[in-house]
């Protein structure tokens, strides 16, 4: 990604230390964090300096190249930030298993990085031929580099896009509670790239009006049927764009799907805490007393969906992958 | 409406003077701000002491009683205040109408007042009958009694509900940009009606899994086909509901439907400022450099809605009513 006009990552190994674009403090303040050991790499995934599966697993293979002297220690601290991320198990597993079989911690951790990378080059690569000149795409949450370390998935479709020079504009959904929409607008802001940030609740309106042409979200998982669980308010996006004869697709890399589970009903949605509601940016914007219900994802239902975007090709159906 | 367990009004006249609950204030503070001339009348309206279109129009027939030794004047004044707030200007004329026909001014604007509020009780009442034991309901922006002078009309339904002891819980949205899901809120925390404030992208989230059973809104106009214009989101609730087989009702007084505009395509929306969206409560939560859309209000064909809740009677099309 371009920072200030310079590629960038959203975390990297310098000098013996991980590196992160602080994502606490974006877009307000842009500042690196430096995890000098394990235990400052376990504490910038616990306090989300680092966000989005793919980076979290990124961070956990550096983070085992820093703790790669007491293995299993170094295992257990940063198994124990995030419970969720499955990306941090299979990273911290796959170095165990690098290291142990002889080949170098940071070669391999490097190898881990740049894999996801590429795959994210690629999904940009067949995601971009969507796109035409003077569309109007809209994007939900932050499906970009900061999450998967370069490129980004739905975002990197834009990027490749906006080298190629495809003129289009991107609506940025705000993305309550978290308003992670925000960290997209800050990466298409350092890209140059036309959009505006809208309200939630606007996205209805500007697909009515026909002045959206095509939607593209990521996900965080992906059922064998194609029902894919993302950031609340995907459903609502998904439903208004079928409704208005919208394309919907989806970009993830292959290791989205999970093939352990039929559909969506099996996505257990977990609802967090009323501060993510009640506090943006550590500014209370709620009465105590307001009671908050918080679901944290949703699952939209496949026939919602136009299309996958992943690193192989763009698919209607999973079976049509190669990998999977 | 309750507050602190009394009963209340968002304005009323006393000793000479307007008393507004000061709803720039809510629901952080509760604060009484007094009007003791017409240019005090104007800067409650003007800067949103009172919002709310019937509750504008309360407004400016008080106003006009301070302002009656100098009607044109006071006219002249008041009507400066808010473009497009209909009711405002039909007030002012209605005022003018009956102290120049020998009426006493405090006596016509009481009997305004008392219409306003007659006429929401009666939203409430017919609309009550919707309401079953166990039910949770949704609804957007603040339909409120702070913007009608008491009852409200979505809000109505659920004040006449709760007070015949029906068991039933509302979800609240946010209703980004400005927030007014938590006027509406602050409301049913007084009425002590079982609610929740959600995220405006939960609530599709919600409807799928069968946690919503209906959605009541207001409308700020409805158009001859039935067509209305509301708080922006309404479009997209309105879309799921309908997807999910879930009754979508309009509450509205018959003075809410438009005979001069055939359908929605006829209303104008109104696109509004950056700082609704990127300020919360006088705090600033986007950069400046942050690029915004911010349209303030949707159309909802009227294909979604099941029926409009009004003072006469529940109609499906507003050729039954008997008064339009």
């Amino acid at each position: 990604m371009k920072i200030e006009g310079k590629d960038h990552r959203a975390l990297w190994f310098e000098n013996g230390t991980i590196k992160f674009i602080d994502q606490r403090k974006l877009p307000y303040k842009f500042e690196i964090f430096t995890a000098k050991n394990v235990d400052d790499a376990a504490f910038a995934i616990k306090d989300m300096v680092v966000r989005g599966a793919p980076a979290i697993g990124a961070a956990a293979v550096y983070g085992m190249v820093l703790g790669e002297n007491n293995l299993e220690n170094a295992a257990e601290k940063l198994r124990k930030t995030r419970p969720t991320a499955y990306d941090l198990f299979y990273a911290i597993d796959y170095m165990i298993d690098k290291i142990k079989n002889g080949k170098d911690a940071l070669n391999a951790a490097n190898d881990y990085v740049e894999d996801i990378v590429d795959r994210c080059r690629r999904i940009g690569e067949n995601g971009e031929k969507l796109i035409k000149d003077g569309m109007k795409i809209l994007t939900h949450c932050n499906a970009g580099a900061l999450a998967t370390v370069d490129y980004g998935t739905a975002l990197a479709t834009f990027r490749v896009a906006h080298k190629k020079g495809k003129k289009f504009f991107v609506y940025v959904d705000e993305t309550r509670p978290r308003c992670q929409g925000l960290l997209t607008d800050w990466e298409l802001e350092q890209e140059r790239i036309p959009h505006a940030v809208i309200a939630d609740n606007a996205a209805g309106h500007f697909m009515k009006n026909s002045e959206i042409d095509m939607v593209i979200t990521g996900a965080d998982r992906i059922a064998k049927n194609g029902d894919f669980a993302n950031k609340i308010g995907t459903y609502e996006k998904a439903v208004i764009a079928k409704e208005n004869g919208i394309p919907f697709y989806v970009a993830a890399p292959v290791s989205t799907f999970d093939k352990t589970i039929e559909n969506g009903n099996q996505i257990v949605i977990e609802e967090r805490g009323r501060e993510e509601l009640s506090k943006i940016n550590g500014k209370t914007i709620m009465p105590d007393w307001t009671k908050i219900r918080n679901p944290a994802f949703d699952v939209t239902p496949s026939k919602y969906v136009t299309g996958y975007i992943t690193e192989e090709k763009i698919v209607k159906n999973i079976n049509e992958l190669r990998k999977y």
